[in-house]
């Protein structure tokens, strides 16, 4: 299987410059004291579109040939994946499909239209989604960009680990939220090139942990949609390019209750005054369920986004 | 009167590094593209203790002689002011006694426990406060460190803006919050070293607006306590050094009403992912207040602080 590279990220990088924010790493005395540990958090939320995507989205859409460009991309997401594919395409100067459900938030849906992407809506109880995408490539000859199964895709997310590393320089421990695999695959490949004495670790949701048991089991295994409020990693299985990278090098998967989450968010905000969403608390909050000591490390987290709906958003802390 | 100069806030700048952070200037292109202008966040909700407040307790108290240095200092402060004493005097390695109402929110009370203040209770309804105070004066030989009307603390706030300007360049436009005068006059002091051309505002909640009523009557005048969100701005008149150099110098005053800072919350929270408390959303609020055109501008904004407890804000947003 044809796997990108570490020198891939770096493509990824020099093409991502001047289009991507260089996101800030901040740091927090009450988190290093917490954990006894210095801990780098890679500010992803405050990247274009709110979130990480941005970078994996536009690496693969840059690398479009004349016809692509000018029939345009396709994308099936309600999240983070179908801005940041709205996105890079206004900024590339090229159409862009977005298929949703038509119940999807209309938050989210404004959010897609407002980068200019063109919604495709269909009905999840009558329609087969395959189909109409399938009939929209054909029509019109639109390129489909997975969210995260992509070799393109898993060189762009690597580019937010590549920049950690490059900013504040080795680390003994680095911790990546753990949905389909995009980030935490770009992540290791990054590591590899850059710090390869550094240990990575997905961190999933406890209530869907068909990663760890991917990588324990040596198998990609599929579970039911699981519930949780880390609605970024609600994948009911890895990518299949990207659980061939994880096998190979991660340190272990390890998986955090939603309350831990919420605690996580609740720090974040109080103490760091940021906003994070669920799914990139992912990485904080799995510190304290390591198996290994962390006393004295250098421990890098990357905080996947911040897109959060206010209203909900407040339903966690209100009174 | 004696008042700080420029220089006075280049030294307390010295006095700071290692100490306060160098908190990043933020930008979003959703607020460019809301004003057709380049606006630059100076983020002090990521200062230490939350708030700009540090810069100038810690000049203060850096400057302490030998006798003071032992015996401490005092503050009256239920805010951002107490907690900044507190952590200053921690790290200078002298006592803080904090005078609060015996009513005072329990998490800042514990706040400022946490960073080692000594909290010293009196009754509000029974207790003289100055009484109170003057017998810990003289019994202890603590010094009084006053939230604003200090030629050290004014110095101190200033380094904010001082950072900005070295971090940015030039800049048309500074908007500040405007409570007790001590971040605004030492940002004119600020601008007059680093952009003698920048305008430079201040901007109050529309409920207590005694610096709009003194800059345009010339004199200091005081309010009832006013009724606003924005608690770092209730303050009923400008401190005295602070009127002195804000009358001399300040483009203008500018009030908001209180709906407009809940909205400023939530463009902070929703689209730069930041806590940002009421008074630290002032600046930003004020832009589309100003009587004079802003278009292709570049406009400095100072966020003040982000301290929020979580159940509060979610009641902003609730459903």
């Amino acid at each position: 299987m044809l796997l990108p590279t570490s020198a891939d990220i770096a493509a990824a990088a020099r093409r991502l410059q001047g289009h991507a924010a260089k996101t800030p790493v901040l740091t927090s005395r009450t988190a290093n004291e917490l954990h006894n540990a210095e801990v780098f958090f890679k500010c992803e939320n405050f990247q274009r579109v709110g979130a990480f995507k941005f970078r994996g989205a536009f690496n693969a859409l840059s690398q479009f040939n004349e016809y692509q460009r000018k029939r345009g991309a396709i994308a099936f997401s309600t999240g983070n994946h179908a801005q940041a594919i709205a996105l890079s395409a206004r900024i590339l100067g090229m159409p862009a499909v977005i298929v949703m459900p038509s119940d999807a938030p209309a938050p989210k849906v404004a959010a897609t239209k407002g980068y200019g992407g063109e919604v495709h809506f269909y009905d999840r109880f009558k329609d087969d989604r395959e189909q109409i995408s399938r009939r929209l490539i054909e029509e019109r000859g639109l390129t489909l960009v997975p969210p995260f199964d992509h070799f393109d895709v898993i060189a762009g997310q690597g580019t937010a680990a590549l920049e950690l590393f490059a900013e504040v320089g080795g680390l003994d421990f680095l911790l990546v939220p753990l949905g389909g695999g995009g980030l935490l695959s770009g992540s290791l490949l990054a590591a590899k090139g850059m710090c390869p004495s550094c240990l990575v670790y997905g961190v999933e949701p406890e209530a869907g942990n068909d990663g760890q048991q991917s990588v324990r089991s040596g198998v990609l295994t599929s579970i039911p949609t699981p519930r949780t409020i880390a609605d970024g990693a609600q994948t009911q299985r890895l990518g299949v390019h990207n659980f061939e990278i994880i096998r190979n090098s991660v340190a272990g998967v390890i998986t955090v209750p939603d309350a831990d989450l919420v605690s996580a968010m609740r720090f974040f905000a109080e103490r760091m005054k940021l906003i994070v969403e669920p799914t990139g608390c992912l990485g904080f909050a799995g510190i304290r369920h390591l198996d290994v000591p962390i006393k004295n490390k250098r421990v890098g987290v990357i905080l996947t986004g911040g897109n959060i709906d206010m209203t909900h958003f407040s339903q966690w802390f209100g009174a």
